[in-house]
């Protein structure tokens, strides 16, 4: 039998939704939830409840859970903690499938609170209902529309699912993950955690069709062991990524005064997760990085990466960070030297990192990195500068109309352009080269860029993914090799 | 006597500019630079120099340097290699006293490239010609308002010496030091370093009165001796901050490709590095942290870190990564319990990380830093998560807008408003504090922000500075800790 703890499929794609405590009060938790689920269209029905209201945003107000005419899979409660387990009862009394509790002042804060919170917990366990929380600052579930958080960031429908013991980290981090185009499938600010677990949450994503791969911040994990079994199992199947907070001794007091326990000796966790071959993470954008590679490139094959690169220092500081992270460059046979080099000046590096010496041929880089994916020698590539070089394009013909009299604005508008379509093309490319050889490409934009990390192209099996430094490239890299290897096992 | 080649005042402050091979052919090198330095508003007078023009941008053309009619402190060149020997000769006999040789295929190349340089060097020596180069993509004085690089960035006039050994590497660097603020006082592509050198560049910054930081990315260093001695000089006065290219196999093999010359054993420079008190970074974005971080603030006294969050998780893995670089994280003693605690709920934290639980009051983010600050069991105080808070209310406000026929758009106004204003005045306030305390106040924005990473303050002594992540605050902090170390021993 599986535990209800795990069976979050109504309460990630409810059919209906009530928001107790709903409110028109702007910044008030039951304003920013109940408007994020309107304005995020959630399509199904959804029933504000607040004996204060009769009618918010156009919706009928209900008094109590009670007086709903309909079924309700999922109440959103914001109400005080005092109130809760009235709530909770009228919510047993409804038939909900599922309450994320918002509310705080449980057991993060004392002994009435942790007696309160056990109290909740009894009667959901009675009446069947999952308790995500309480102290969440929400959930979202993209592919059902469902965006139930404070932060109004909604994210494009993906494959990442996200599961945050910290409900402030994880808001950041999906408000990011929006601004670099990453796909959520699904992502669930924890809280207390004083019913569903990180391990429920596993369990329920191991069986979760639209998520791919599972990434977790973590600062306390109740059962070590059955997060151990668990994360074995799901890894095989979704790679898990962790960032584990309360590594040291000044992080472990942080946490302990956060969520209210401790973490443990964070050795034996990682020992653990190295057991169970989960990724260790130790930086909150790190997260994101992998879940751009992850979530929209093929694995490697193995740990040998080809670069490309317009500049030189950007090819050196690659490799150095491919050697240190474990990557191999390996030296380019004669062969391949004479095969890249034919598009090349003769002073080229003839060399892994190739060195493209700045070439302006647009062809020439998209060969490059053919030549590379073709060649049994590399099980990825790396390119470097030409996806965000149409920046600095832009920069040069905005100059050149100020100062040159004699250039024509509509030649300026068509270079523009081109720049502009030459990158579309490429990414485009790049996909289409990641399909037939079923090697990563990882980019690298050297430019800031409002598209974002990854660049989707229609009907591509894969994405495009274009870092903002080398970096991240090589970590994600490593970390997709490493898995990759664990699969061989 | 003092080498010419560390007299580069005339290079980067000239009154008059010759640009030798200027064109008027979109994309070519002779037009980006030109166009660069004619719409970064040069304020000396610009001789374009090209036989084949006679007017370029309004501009007379001459046919030689030695038409000319007045003096030239600085050429810049980007005819053909096999033309430049005439034209330093020409350089030479106008009196020019330095030359930015855009130009490559010298000594980057083969035997042949190896000995024109050599032949330049010589002429230059011999005319007392400053040569920066041959094959640098250029140089930025935004004090002087010369923005002579093909990559049109231009900017904002500080502080931070940059000079680079790639020119491809420092221009994409200097772009993004422009989208983040950074105050920039110098920017040298070095390119083969033919006869001005890293150590040139140092002994001439040492006693630069615009410079206050000297920021450099290195692959190969032709007198280590000379380097450490002079490293050691001048980094008492100013700090100086290392991206070394080439620490491993690969990257080694790249920069010999590269620069066309082994860098020698990586060991041995960091060996000279340390023994230097010169800080050493790994990642190019580094570099930027550091730059921002070091010319926008005091140094701290010591590595206690006062920590001041809205939300917990943030604490933790921002205590975390203190531990991890080295910086301690002190417990509040009772009295400062009592202190900041006056402004919390019951359940607050009572400890360091400061967790401000998500207050909505905005005087108390502000008091709990000042009392970190007033305290002498820290020297420096990260704040997370208060700047940047303003994007959420947007997406909060326009959610409210979309959904809320109540909702009066004249009140809505004047929220945005006013989170906009707060953040301004909290930025101004950290600086006051940052004054009357000199300590360091780091900030983490949590959020993408398009006003970058340091946020200047009319009238202030420092500037704000916003990280986008902690790890970038922490790495900062840990260095500019080492470094006022140094300044004791």
């Amino acid at each position: 039998m599986v535990d209800i703890g795990s069976d979050l499929e109504r309460v990630f794609h409810p059919r209906s939704v009530a928001v107790v405590g709903a409110s028109a009060s702007f910044g008030k938790w039951g304003q920013m939830i109940f408007s994020n689920i309107v304005a995020g269209k959630f399509p199904g029905r959804i029933f504000p409840v607040n004996p204060k209201e009769t009618s918010l945003y156009g919706l009928k107000v209900y008094s109590r859970m009670q007086d709903i005419p309909e079924e309700i899979d999922l109440a959103i409660v914001t109400t005080p903690a005092a109130t809760v387990p009235e709530v909770l009862a009228a919510c047993g009394e409804k038939g909900v499938k599922g309450v994320v509790l918002i509310t705080s002042g449980f057991g993060e804060t004392d002994q009435a609170g942790k007696r309160l919170e056990r109290e909740i917990v009894a009667l959901c366990r009675a009446k069947r209902i999952r308790l995500i929380g309480p102290n969440t600052m929400g959930i979202l579930s993209p592919h059902s529309s469902l965006f139930a958080t404070g932060t109004h960031s909604r994210p494009r429908t993906g494959e990442v699912a996200f599961v945050s013991q910290s409900g402030n980290l994880g808001n950041q981090l999906i408000h990011w993950a929006e601004s670099q185009n990453i796909g959520i499938s699904l992502f669930a600010g924890s809280g207390n955690e004083a019913m569903i677990s990180c391990v429920d949450y596993l369990r329920y994503l191991e069986g979760d069709p639209r998520s791919r791969l599972i990434t977790l911040y973590l600062e306390n994990i109740a059962d070590g062991r059955a997060f151990l079994e668990t994360a074995l199992r799901v890894n095989r199947s979704k790679p898990i990524v962790v960032l584990k907070g309360g590594r040291t001794e000044a992080g472990m007091r942080a946490a302990a005064s956060h969520t209210g326990s401790m973490g443990g000796r964070d050795a034996i966790f990682r020992a653990v997760c190295r057991q169970a071959g989960v990724a260790l993470v130790n930086e909150p954008l790190e997260l994101l990085d992998l879940s751009a590679g992850f979530s929209s490139l093929p694995l490697p094959k193995g740990n040998r990466v080809g670069i490309v690169t317009l500049g030189g220092g950007w090819g050196v500081v690659t490799a150095d960070a491919c050697n240190e992270r474990g990557l191999q460059v390996p030296s380019l046979p004669d062969v391949m030297v004479a095969e890249i080099g034919r598009l090349l000046p003769d002073f080229w590096s003839r060399g892994n990192p190739v060195d493209l010496v700045g070439t302006r041929d647009l062809e020439v880089p998209l060969v490059a990195v053919e030549s590379l994916l073709r060649w049994d020698g590399v099980d990825s590539v790396i390119s470097l500068g030409i996806v965000g070089r149409v920046e600095m394009v832009r920069l040069l013909i905005q100059s050149t109309r100020e100062v040159d009299p004699q250039a024509q604005p509509a030649v300026l508008d068509e270079l523009e352009a081109m720049a502009g379509a030459y990158e579309v093309r490429y990414i485009q490319r790049i996909v289409e080269l990641m399909e037939r050889y079923e090697k990563p490409v990882l980019g690298v934009s050297l430019a800031r860029s409002d598209k974002g990390v990854v660049r989707s192209v229609p009907g591509g099996r894969y994405s495009g993914v274009f870092y903002q430094s080398p970096e991240s490239a090589v970590r994600t890299l490593a970390s997709m090799a490493a898995y990759a290897r664990l699969l061989e096992r």
